[in-house]
């Protein structure tokens, strides 16, 4: 007993907002302190009477040392824990060009605020896996990806002074119902479906940003018809693909397969497999898509539309690619930079049967954004939420019939309105 | 040299008929030769100009010891291969009830027939992993599974005297046009779904058997609808489920959940898992299935349409099962029986979302039987075809999109005729 | 607010104890209380300092009438929520045999008691989606299987009298540290798979009975020979199984092969179909498994290793078997019979892939009894945990490098001792 | 019948060579004839009556107009039949850079020849979706990715003057006894993985290459060990991989976590999420993975072996990278270039848990490099073997055991030279 008398406690208070209970965030701060550690004494604590009413906890937190001390309050800060005493936030300034401070402040992908001369910012372009450039004199804060960082930025080093506001489960106005249901593909679908349909006539009525991301099996199982008609109809504001996307969509339009296979009655045509590597040429001699368009070497699909309804469209390059298409930017930071910019005003984002662009765009996405992601395989919408996009809602279906359903739904909701 | 000079080469001549290269039976014939240590001398080869010709070949097989020969002559039977010159079969009294002799000829689930008294006849009761009764005083022969063993049985013994027509890939009147696709859930469905419709509506207007298979993901995924519009138009003569796929539907009728999920809106109801044992407590309380959709306890859903349609279900017991519903058969062997009598004359067989179910039955239906197998799960369809049912033909999709679309292809015929 | 004035208040308060918010059991109440339309107010509330501290909350219940209060009372009650008055449980006779009452108490497979005459009673043999049997002479209290109801017996009806204990994550004890993670086939299996020789060594040692139950891919895999040694090591002290195991594994002994897929090479042998099929009637000729090893039939493989080590297996028989063997109980009550007693005094069960045995023992197991559920796809263990086996532990992991790397970890723990 | 008499017989004799019954080749150019519209005559047939044993067949081709005869040609060149009577190939000068002329044949992954004044020259650096320089000057052919084409380039242009030499199934030295199994989980994989150490051992011996492509849950399966293992002992000549592993294996290197999770105890570590970033950050800072090396600053793990031991490692960018490491070809198109090169020598590949960089790889081998492809996930090999990447063999397993297992048989082989 005398060992512990010789270990003075460093103590200090953090306070924490919210569905405490109800969003397991209390939870996650109390294991955080103790696994950390620490030991803590909640000193006061109220909870709400209903689901809607915030709750509030103040904690004060021991630890035997100063340095744990501080490395459990960084902890328990990314779950929305904050000192009772604030403090400004603290900057280094960059020395070497795409690289930050040693200490610097990682960013999640939720609401965050720096406190700078007594007052709280909202950090801007908030994105995950980023450092935060602080421009005292403007008072603006923004998210920054390790690549951008320019000599002489101020950057955010360690956790003082920066405050987390985690996105709460089933919070007012996130629109799914279904959203705290398990990844699962014996759950019914109808109702995700509606809810996917209501989002995105939404965003064309109130003129939101729509991004659909896709991938090649969208052509493979014969749905890009789908695809088209929301394009046409107006539902579809960007979308984020791959080479392969475009190129088997231009390879259907051009010879009626994808990949080689007859997309009208599913048989395999002999050497088929060089009508991609055909279009893609075409295209190349075409000078590029909307030149295709132009000259009417290309007068249907998903491409085509894009180009007619003047949706932004983005070909992210990967090194499985043949050809590419000309449009496909094919440096991957280039291709992240642009997609960054694309998404700043995006306010619902579907993504359908893509791994690679799914968990792309997932990383740049804050936690506000709503995500839908669709794949007959269970593996990619679990890798998408072990990845932190917690937002996302995943639904374990197959693509044409999810599609076609989804046009049925638009079709009630147009048909009301 | 001398070393083979001493050994005299065993030969016998075989002949094999049909689409012997198409359907790749020639080079598994010879490859079966070589690999069981003999060697071969195609003696004659005529092959056919179109893909509906049949061709022939006669190959003299030679080995170092009768019964090596006789080996190599026992395993090409099974992909058709008969001795030029014939004998009759041969058969052994079964000794022990319940078993067969020793040397019992496994059946295949191909077409069959054994030589008796210088004359072919078609083995009965077609499947696979039984041996074969052969009645020579009536000149019947049949396959009894290993449990149906009386004492005295005749049966046959060896390969000699028995001849197998392996069914041909993309024969004539196959109907299944994507029959010789691989597993993928990158195919387009469309075309597979329209020819699924085409086989359940023929058997409707010519008086044919329409075998469902299912499990409780018809249920659970919110499609039991769409199964009960099947029923009532009279597509489904025979249901084969386990307790599972009939508790869901009736806890779906009696309290709108299935294992406690509400099928409306997806969500997980409190104590909702309690529901289906209290569906099965009920049908137990009223005598059973039948007697609950007379007194009224039950009103509605797929076991509720059976009753009314006078569809034939059988439900077939597993140790998983909570209850179960006293028209469950508990007995695995008893359950198998009836199953066995029961797909006797069907025609056309839809396996949705199990895999228990659609295995026991694969085992039962003789190779000329058309069989789809829908999940969501490509291991179920893999499965299948790996136990031997080639003619198993796999759909891996939702369950709940695929019967709606079928519904729709259903409209259509039915507009047509 | 004049109409809210009209509706009295039903109140009652309740209480909860233990890890409430590190359980995330407090969240989960107060859900289901606003869920089921009732709204609450916390009176008390204390919360304990470590993860070891149990903590304490005093809550009261609001609803607008009567049997809506009653409802929430019911839901939470399997929370281990208790209203703070206590009245015994209620029983009503049981009117037909095989099922109960109407509102029978349905049980979870967490600890529970039933209130008789002031005191409270563990429930026996406790299993979920069962009913309770309470003798009020005796004082004694059993969980009853729908099936095995008589006339006569007492059910204990409602909520009211009954309280469950829930298992608390991460109890000290639980003994598996890796129990938290989700099912992922991408995180170190290392510490998992020495955790699960702890427990095999543990039961060994300490005399308790460690339970594997197993499907044929171990045989398939060629993983026998592990579990053979396993078996003669003396850390297996009951086998469950089905036939397939059985088969194969006999298949191995006496041919070679599995599914006729030689265990060697991995060649698939032409013919060798069928060897599971003479397997099978060699043993059935023998009069079973046990005289086949005293007869010398079988003389090699895991279920030679069981007779030899007198280890307590059971086969369970289902519809897709073949044969069976003779020792396969085919009926699925009677099995289910068995299991329920063989599992009366298992402190470990091991679960090596099989769907249908996993599922069909974890109905049986009461939550307090460890459960590792080996797989190498994931769904299986996804299965398990969807159907309330929240104890279970799943290891997507890949047969063979599991049971060899299990003996590395006992060989470890055996030179230690 | 008349219509017919006036369809004049467009009519090419075509001989194929080789393992045509047993490889399937010649009932796939027969297939192709009649489907593309065509009817043919077999004139001569001779089929070797050992499995090595090379047959012959000389078949006619009609059809009705020379061009459908062409087309007919065209494909069934493809599985190596050509003309009777040889023509040479022809060529069109390209006239856009990066760009074929609209008729370019496009290359197989297959041996392939073309005919230049009546000699057949063996295209170099064959690869598949490329098309074929051919230099008439120096008499040499080569395959040209569409990008690299250059104005003036001699394409080759049609089927005429090309042939090709389909890989054979089970030729003699592919040294995969288990190459002709399917997929599956089920298998046992002991010999599988002694064969690929013995690959592995012979390239060691005789200074052949072996290229591994790996990806990062080889880290977060806890696998590095096995791999750092494999390098130290000069097993590694190449190493493909992406940001993820070498981020991953330097993360475990200097926090003992991969993606937060500790490899030890396979704990989620609080905040452990940044530890990849600041790996990353670590490396940028240093100036790259050698000169952290050379630093101090990266002192164990995969990477660290890499550039002790001289191991060519290539790290290609995609879309989803974090920083990324300074070390990675962010662009696609040069990583492509850069993989062409550095495969050129390579006699031997081993994929293990990467679809991406599994499929971008397979893509540029030639038919002939033996591959395995290893990942828990059957879906990844499966789409390896959808896109013509035949020659690879799957081994569906779990990757530590796996390289813990072939290091087992690596020390075998050690033991024994």
């Amino acid at each position: 007993m005398t060992s512990i008398a010789t270990q003075p406690l460093h103590t200090e208070d953090i306070e924490v907002r919210g569905h405490i209970i109800d969003s397991l965030i209390l939870p996650k701060i109390l294991d955080t302190i103790t696994q950390t550690g620490g030991s803590f004494d909640i000193k006061d604590i109220s909870i709400g009477h209903h689901r809607q009413d915030p709750s509030f906890a103040r904690v004060s937190v021991q630890a035997t040392s100063k340095s744990r001390l501080q490395n459990i309050l960084a902890k328990v800060s990314d779950h929305g824990a904050v000192p009772v005493i604030d403090s400004d936030c603290q900057t280094q300034t960059a020395d070497i060009p795409g690289t930050f401070p040693e200490g610097f402040y990682s960013t999640t992908n939720q609401q965050t605020e720096v406190r700078c001369k007594g007052r709280w910012l909202t950090v801007e372009h908030q994105e995950m896996d980023c450092g935060i450039v602080l421009d005292k004199s403007t008072g603006r804060a923004r998210c920054v990806p390790m690549t951008a960082v320019a000599i002489g930025d101020p950057i955010v080093i360690g956790h003082a002074g920066v405050r987390v506001f985690p996105q709460e489960r089933g919070q007012s106005g996130s629109g799914f119902e279904f959203m705290n249901s398990a990844v699962s593909t014996e759950k019914p679908k109808g109702l995700a479906i509606r809810e996917v349909a209501e989002r995105l006539f939404e965003g064309r009525v109130l003129g939101r940003q729509n991004l659909i991301v896709g991938g090649p099996a969208i052509v493979h199982t014969g749905s890009s018809d789908y695809l088209c008609e929301l394009v046409k109809r107006g539902y579809v504001h960007r979308l984020f693909a791959g080479n392969a996307l475009a190129t088997h969509d231009i390879e259907k339009s051009m010879f009626g397969t994808s990949l080689g296979v007859n997309l009208e009655d599913g048989q395999i045509i002999e050497s088929g497999h060089e009508h991609h590597l055909r279009a893609i040429n075409r295209i190349r001699r075409a000078g590029g898509i909307h030149k295709a368009v132009e000259s009417k070497v290309l007068t249907s699909g998903i491409m085509y539309e894009c180009v007619r309804q003047n949706v932004d469209f983005l070909l992210a390059g990967s090194i499985r690619d043949d050809g590419p298409l000309p449009d496909v930017i094919t440096d991957a930071l280039a291709a992240q930079r642009l997609m960054r910019q694309k998404v700043q005003n995006v306010d619902f984002c579907l993504m359908i049967a893509t791994t690679l662009h799914s968990i792309a765009v997932g990383n740049l996405l804050p936690a506000w954004v709503h995500v839908v992601c669709v794949d007959i395989n269970p593996s990619t919408v679990v890798k998408l939420s072990d990845r932190g996009s917690f937002q996302t809602v995943g639904l374990v279906t197959d693509v044409a019939p999810f599609l076609s359903q989804l046009l049925v739904e638009l079709d009630k909701l147009e048909a009301k309105s």
